[in-house]
């Protein structure tokens, strides 16, 4: 199985991802912040396996490119999405979900923060492991 | 040397690119068309070696993220960029500019349109041979 380890790295790995909003570990890495002109903010962001986001909101949406590994993306009351290498996720604005890696392989994504003018994100509760463990 | 053969494809290779706006040939493949709410468009662009793209701006900007071989980026009146996998770069609205791979590598980048609803791009003239060798 694979593991951040063997991650195909298109990005160095960022610092690690903020235990109050992530279960498990995660990197975050920044590579263009919130930009005026631009209005958008891209990370990269390496899930190792079983680790995930809490559940959250976009104000101005998002879009994921799956890169690397194996991904869940859920939106509240529908089924999850097991995402691969050049699957790409679009979340419209205020659309609760969370994403991150599968329980058996690790995942990384590309983020792509849209309208960012109208803010980043509001973060919610953690996906709980039965919440996680139904997706599997 | 590399070439377009064995660059990592994290996207399916699209179709061949305009030849009217385009040295030398290149793929690609729209990953999300201009959107209403999300506000941008992304393409994965796979340059041959020698390929690039006319001397172009774009409206509402784009950002383009490097993902394999070696590319080539270059502003009017500044020198040319050297792009390897992981860099990024930030295109401001109405920036006259051309990307492409370098000589003797093929490149991959993905590329994000910005404010699309201020429009796509606006193509200038091919980028010639004598411009394009001064760059190596």
């Amino acid at each position: 199985m694979e593991s951040s380890g063997n991650q195909q790295l298109i990005f160095a790995q960022g610092p690690q991802a903020p235990e109050a909003y992530f279960t498990g570990t995660a990197w975050i890495k920044l590579l263009v912040p919130a930009h005026d002109q631009l209005n958008v903010m891209i990370n990269n962001v390496v899930f190792e396996p079983g680790a995930r986001n809490n559940w959250h909101t976009h104000p101005g949406g998002q879009i994921l490119l799956a890169t690397d590994g194996v991904g869940c993306y859920q939106e509240r009351g529908k089924p999850v999405q097991v995402l691969h290498k050049g699957d790409v996720v679009q979340i419209l604005p205020d659309v609760e979900h969370w994403h991150g890696a599968s329980a058996e392989a690790a995942f990384t994504h590309i983020a792509i923060n849209t309208n960012t003018d109208r803010g980043i994100v509001e973060w919610l509760a953690p996906v709980t492991d039965e919440e996680y463990k139904t997706t599997h």
